[in-house]
């Protein structure tokens, strides 16, 4: 954002912005819809939808002892989260709740990508080691809808659908922990890292791929 | 309580003591009432009732990296509700839940004022943007109720009761937080919020005041 | 482990961790029972195991301000965690899950001396006065399964079945506070404080004892 910026760190900035955006909007949205299924009231609806979209990353800023939390550098998203709630309110029926839901899992891939991969280098730059950074930041982009179900009452979705959700943010953390040890900056760790969890999680989801299941 | 204290601070002093201990009184009845509504044992108890009762202070006091908590300062606390649960095992039972319950909405009110009023002006001294200050002002007042239901496997009743009361605690930051910003006093800013916010509760309670409802 | 280490040392050292061992991974193996009673996948299957074995921990380090955790300094426990999991879902079947949960009984009794005396000692070490650091070492020991039952949508074991489990670990830490004012090393204070609640957990179960109840 300094005044000699190239057209490159434009891109670079705003792009990177931009899929953040869609990726915390998507992660939000899914605490809306889960918090409308529940019938929760506006107050049960606001904080279900925050859990869903900051509580991921909360976790892991509490178990790397790291302030100030990213919405509170950011507390623009508070508000974008109540104006979500009140327009909601208004305006989504429970009619509605199916298709959007569908709708909303490409977009939560970006999420999955970013804050996955993100987590993952915050934490190495934090000196966990690799296995712990990888799991930080699988923790980052899962542990928001972990908590939103715990809260209302669910098994988390993440820990019985056999959709290869964690476990494609787990092989990708690999590859940011694979880039960082080479040198790469953090744009490039994250950036790839990101764009190949993303990928994977459509691939995924086109192929319709299951995790192994039980023997019973 | 130096030698010099007037009797207007010594009203200030122990009348605000005062109104804590029949805040966290309440506070921690709740738990003990969901404990024996669920027919926990000893430990559940202890645990849950100290949840109600110490559970949203600490989650604030851990969000804003604030040591030590409350209960480790005033340890006294904990025997406090050793003895109330110890109590209980001995005189409460289960057709007395009912009344009790309906009895402790009036101090829990209380409470509610005391504890999120503080919440707010704390987070406030810590430094949190005024947003972020008044969140933390209706978890430390909230979020004891929250985890309470939460660990005995029942959806919030703050987030789905219809009932104005994380709302008021809401409002009533804003109060602290003008008053804050127009360089009152700790005191004035947490009696003022306080008194506002138990008031509001005590008309959302004696008109039966419901927040707005989902169209389906 | 310097060079001059003679046989009690090396009994002290080595013994001590042995005992570790096999209460972390009774203490695991609880989680990975819980997963596949409830049919989680091998992302469940790893997140309630890991959450079983050092979710108890973890919590009192977050509420004493401790890092690194565990896990993090001893990373090689988690690759122990994902093995075990990979095992689970190869060899073991439902109809395993009943005799398996009785033989970890013993071995359970093993983990929870030796993490409420150790949580006990640790925190006292950190500054807490008595009443507060024998809570800490019930968490340590407790919360682990507490965290454990939540997340998959039950009301904890601990807080519901009447057991002399916390209480035990409870009575035991004030065996090591006791220990700890009279000045005994902190070996010396946990290695007979695990041993008192070890023995009186063994007791427990072989007598049957039971925590007192509701009178309905």
């Amino acid at each position: 954002m300094g005044s000699g910026m190239s057209i490159a760190d434009w891109f670079v900035s705003y792009g990177n912005t931009a899929f953040e955006i869609i990726g915390t909007l998507a992660f939000a949205l899914s605490g809306l819809i889960e918090a409308a299924r529940k019938k929760l009231d506006i107050v049960g609806m606001a904080m279900v939808t925050f859990l869903a979209a900051f509580g991921g990353g909360t976790l892991r800023d509490i178990l790397l002892d790291r302030r100030p939390f990213f919405w509170v550098q950011n507390q623009f998203w508070i508000w974008v989260v109540l104006a979500m709630c009140a327009l909601a309110l208004v305006f989504m029926r429970a009619r509605h709740i199916e298709p959007t839901e569908r709708a909303t899992a490409w977009p939560d891939a970006l999420g999955l990508g970013i804050f996955s991969a993100g987590g993952t280098l915050i934490s190495l730059q934090a000196g966990m080691p690799a296995i712990v950074a990888v799991i930080m930041g699988v923790i980052t982009a899962v542990f928001g809808g972990v908590l939103r179900d715990v809260v209302v009452n669910e098994i988390p979705r993440a820990f019985v659908d056999h959709q290869p959700y964690s476990v494609v943010a787990f092989i990708g953390g690999w590859v940011v922990v694979g880039l960082d040890s080479i040198g790469a900056s953090a744009f490039i760790a994250v950036g790839i890292g990101a764009a190949f969890i993303t990928a994977l999680r459509f691939m995924a989801m086109i192929f319709s791929w299951r995790l192994p299941t039980w023997r019973v």
